[in-house]
């Protein structure tokens, strides 16, 4: 049975409002910034001088999404911010959500079927991993690119087809649906200029994305850079994954 | 090696746009209705005099979803029309893309993932089968219901779990989404009124579909009946599906 | 909660001794041939005249694999046999037991991995869907043939490639196994002469079987004719078929 | 085009034989050990003086499973052994087959379907990735245990349900098949003990092994240790990884 706590919850979009719904179905209590032993701020944080000088430092405070300066200024009034985000458990699960918002962009921006797409997923990190995993139990025709020889070793375990990701200039023209999952030039204009006109192309990788979105719009090719989708396309899941997070770092502290 | 023929496509929506340039595409000559060897119809058919009146019983006659009345009104002027919609394989391949027409539609309108949903899915034919198979592989937690001992047998060798459409009041309250394939009163009144707020119902059913829709409505459950799909989702595709149907029935008269 | 029985269990094997456990654990008694309301004779059903004598109008009698004929004669006698073997729910699951023999034979008798095999499953029936969606999941590329059009499309909607059954004899020479499912003359002298000597072939079809393996012997090809897998992979699990499709008969005849 | 290369190859079972047919059908050639450009020896590595004596700086060593005594050794004589054993591609796929042969064996050795079994697959490393994979496409019931919250969102997305290692005692007598693929103290006497008599315990865990077998069987539980099942279960496979793996390392060091 696990300890009841109360918590106060800062701002938000729909995910904190379901957050704080969750936490009250599994017994907790809300309360004030004040009287909270757990204070959840919102993510992406925001360094807010009133709320901050509010906190005191017999508080666990817990943020997204927080950049290094801030975890040491905080550290220099004796708070001690923990970083939810920052969490690869949360990063797993919040990468099922992204798949699955890519897909509902991919099936409704195209005119065909996922099924007997030929699909190209670039990167075989968390996104790849299971983006590959679904659109192959769709029927598409799932090529993933890497560059170790282990990550294609582990394509062709799970029966995709392998691609070396550093030679991605030939047999782009194949391709219904690209997915990008790597944060690094990987789609520029030499090998935007290879793409099917009808292929979508979508960016999943973080800032500073791996498609060249300005030249693929000058070359009539339509690139959807697609960020930060788990809150957007679902929010409910999302506040489940952020309060598992949660539950799972106050289970280490004791 | 295909024999070339030459095609008159009468009318319509965007899948006709693309039925033609992929027979074009394929070799096919595509001509006025009056010197084509075979003539495809809109989808659905509607009997139109001035058409009717332009065709030659020499001609081959293509349509779709047409009413056994009007393949008898064409048959009194010698006319033979072929219906490629009464097709098993085009149903089949239809319900590839209504089933992804449906996911879309899941994941656009709800706050959860389809993974870790608990879903039901009503029936186990066409539609319910490929259902099954893409909502599992996403991660859902499927439930199928049938009837018949053998297709409970299908839906458990396929690893989904099997419950019992004729005994479906009890138990709906656990599920997040609900689809349903069977166009018979299935969620009435009586079985609404057990559903969780928070699920959402899509009626795949063709009409009069299964769902009390007003009903429904009245007791604030979200339900939505999506009708002709892959023309909508999936033109490219959908008319692939006409062409390659086309071609069988084609094969067979030869 | 169902009714509690008595039940008489006559011979066999190692599947019977497991069913008469499997009974007595859902509660119900197992008792002599004269005093059970219900009697399950041997699977296959073979006529002793010893034991039918014994058996009265008003006890149900089961039995499995039962002969038209046999049926015919007890009904002379006023005793009214159930084929539980002739139910189709029992058809699929004793499919599921024999899919996972034959993969067992297969990873046994070769020396490849299933993984990256090339496959061709003969039919799409119940085995040969079975078949095809653990090969493919195993990451095998399978193929499989099959008659119809709409068999075809099926085959297509699950992801696999279909071939035409009727048009077998090139393309052979790719495949690594072989599964047959149908009970016709498939792979006759013409058909074996094109496969690969490196190839194993397995007939899972019923009498008379659809690969010639006199011939394949000859040829220097491994052919194994595999029968009556359920009981000899899985008693267990094919005990509790015949154990759940013995209560689906008593619910119907209530 | 890959450049020919020549080998000579010392040694072995099956596998070897096999390794030098594929090489020549590549093309390369098969040489005395004096003049190969390239060598490969016996897997796993034993250090033989009068072979180690013939070998020359010029040459390109290639050896498995290599003690770093040994390595050390040869580089005292001025020779380079490299370990293809070491390598992660090859340990991938080498996974592969070593989870078909566990397949076959559990198979073989049960009396039930892996369909609806219960199973625990203990660890979620290459062989716990993808037992977990094929097992749950088969329509087993599978709960894979892992330490990390990371790796437990993993086994989640993919749609195992996860428990814990650290905490295996209690639920361990509603499984029908164990997998172990920890090296580890993981099954002892006190786990054993509550276990079911029906469950089979395959070990698949490299020296020391996870799994008490000397209890297990005290017990009268049936515990197999299965070890270096590639080589034996999939020879030729095993022989195309260990090919596919020295070609990559070749291709690196040019």
């Amino acid at each position: 049975m696990r300890k009841k706590h109360s918590f106060a919850i800062i701002g938000g979009d729909a995910r904190f409002t379901k957050l704080s719904e969750a936490l009250e179905r599994d017994g907790h209590s809300i309360s004030a910034i004040e009287t909270a032993e757990n204070v959840i701020l919102p993510l992406p944080f925001e360094w807010d001088d009133q709320i901050m000088r509010t906190l005191k430092p017999s508080q666990r405070i817990f943020a997204g999404r927080v950049r290094p300066l801030d975890i040491e200024r905080a550290k220099a009034v004796n708070l001690h911010i923990r970083d939810y985000f920052a969490r690869e458990e949360l990063a797993v699960l919040n990468a099922v959500a992204t798949v699955e918002g890519a897909l509902e962009i991919a099936m409704r921006e195209t005119a065909v079927t996922v099924w007997h797409s030929e699909v190209l997923v670039i990167g075989f990190g968390r996104l790849g991993k299971l983006l590959a995993h679904r659109l192959h139990a769709m029927g598409a025709r799932v090529v993933v690119s890497a560059r170790s020889y282990a990550d294609k070793a582990w394509i062709a375990a799970y029966g995709y087809e392998a691609a070396d990701s550093a030679n991605l200039n030939t047999g782009l023209s194949a391709f219904d649906l690209i997915f990008n999952t790597v944060p690094a030039d990987i789609l520029g204009r030499e090998q935007l200029a290879g793409i099917n006109l009808n292929c979508l192309c979508i960016d999943l990788a973080s800032k500073p994305g791996g498609i060249d979105i300005n030249t693929a719009s000058e070359l009539g090719i339509r690139a959807i850079w697609a960020l930060s989708l788990p809150g957007r396309v679902a929010p409910v899941t999302s506040s489940e994954i952020i309060k598992d997070t949660i539950y799972h770092m106050l289970d280490e502290e004791n």
